[in-house]
């Protein structure tokens, strides 16, 4: 937890902030605060600043806060993913909203098991913690949005034009290890720093051919990832990351 | 699990393997294999081809294999890593063999607690299945090469350049957020076709002042990864992602 992040109705009139749970018992048993230190504190989808520790109690520690930046860009990269199994996606979210993702938009496929949308994983009572839990963790305050869609044709055809207009469509498919798919950087470049990035990740078992033609159709390109098959986890961090650094340098970093 | 992996001595004069176990039921109940299906297979550090099932019993299945490719060529990428807790490390593994890593480097550091060396998780008859495991996955047969350091000075001083000699170092540390560290494609810039590059990842609370100035003076460069701090899981995936496409480009992809 390298910010403490709190809900905005926490923030009473004064910035001060009394947290409870996890937050309390981090900052008690991790951090070992005491009245007079400081720590690093943010709202969700707002700012950040600094906490100064007032009082610490058995299960509560009050903050005095003094909110110093307004909120960060949101992530320019959005996420179209086919529902991996209920265990990949608990230990997903912290990690893609870590990696840092504006939206995620959960589908079905032909390889998605349809109990997966009935799994506690995918319900906004679980998930929301956990992608508290990777902001915290990489210092961010914005959280994605997430929507869950059970039918990949209607959402295709019919929504993702409204979730996420215009910007970059690109799709990452293991038939493409042979490596004749082009690298991400190139299927980004020349992208404008007010452009968005969505990349879709398929199931395990990857989209199928009426999948793959459909995003085709609405205007995903093919990219590759060199030759190895990676699992739904580490292909979304992996991919996060080149789409991140591409960013970077189309926005002229080194 | 991608690609069948048995061992050398598995495999008898005319080609014939009889897996049994983890990867007869693998056969057996997710591939649904009969007489006459083939597979693709390969050989722990050696080449791929095709096994053609020829019986399948209650517990083994027994396959004619024909190899046809030589050894995959080593991941040009090796890591130097401060263990993390086990039950990180044990799920790490895989993610790593599959990513591609040549060398993984386990060593001490300020922040690593004593205890995580007596771990099942860095106990090789532990890690070497989770390793075999991610190259499935990734269809790559290049089993990485695994040593344990529990004296970080020692093994910066005297060992490294044993074990990992000449190449590219590089380093990447949360204090670089600022985005003053170069990127690792600009630390890998002009790097030749035979050099190989080391990567440090540390412990989850950083290196410390020794840490960073001994790996400085043992020629690690520091690379930065943007503004966002992550667990060791997912940048050692998202470091590996980008020296890997820094790699490629290097080798006059697109």
């Amino acid at each position: 937890m390298n910010l403490i992040l709190v809900e905005p109705f926490e923030v009473l009139a004064d910035g001060v902030v009394r947290v409870s749970g996890a937050r309390a018992a981090h900052l008690r048993a991790v951090l070992h605060v005491a009245p007079g230190v400081a720590v690093r504190v943010g709202v969700i989808d707002g700012g950040t600043g600094v906490g100064t520790v007032a009082s610490v109690a058995d299960d509560s520690v009050e903050l005095r806060c003094a909110f110093d930046t307004s909120a960060p860009e949101r992530p320019r990269v959005d996420l179209l993913l086919a529902v991996p199994r209920p265990k990949i996606m608990r230990r997903l979210w912290a990690q893609l909203a870590a990696m840092g993702v504006g939206q995620i938009v959960l589908t079905n496929a032909d390889k998605v098991e349809r109990d997966y949308f009935g799994a506690h994983a995918v319900r906004e009572a679980v998930y929301r913690a956990l992608l508290v839990e990777g902001l915290q963790q990489a210092k961010d305050t914005r959280l994605p949005t997430v929507s869950v869609h059970k039918r990949f044709k209607v959402l295709v055809e019919d929504d993702l034009d409204r979730l996420c207009p215009g910007g970059r469509r690109i799709l990452a498919h293991p038939d493409d290890a042979r490596g004749d798919a082009p690298s991400i950087a190139s299927a980004l470049s020349g992208i404008e720093p007010d452009e968005r990035v969505l990349l879709a990740v398929g199931p395990e078992g990857g989209w199928n051919e009426f999948e793959l033609a459909l995003l085709a159709a609405h205007g995903f390109a093919r990219v590759g990832l060199g030759p190895r098959t990676l699992t739904t986890t580490t292909a979304c961090i992996a991919l996060l990351a080149l789409v991140h650094d591409a960013l970077r340098r189309s926005a002229g970093g080194s």
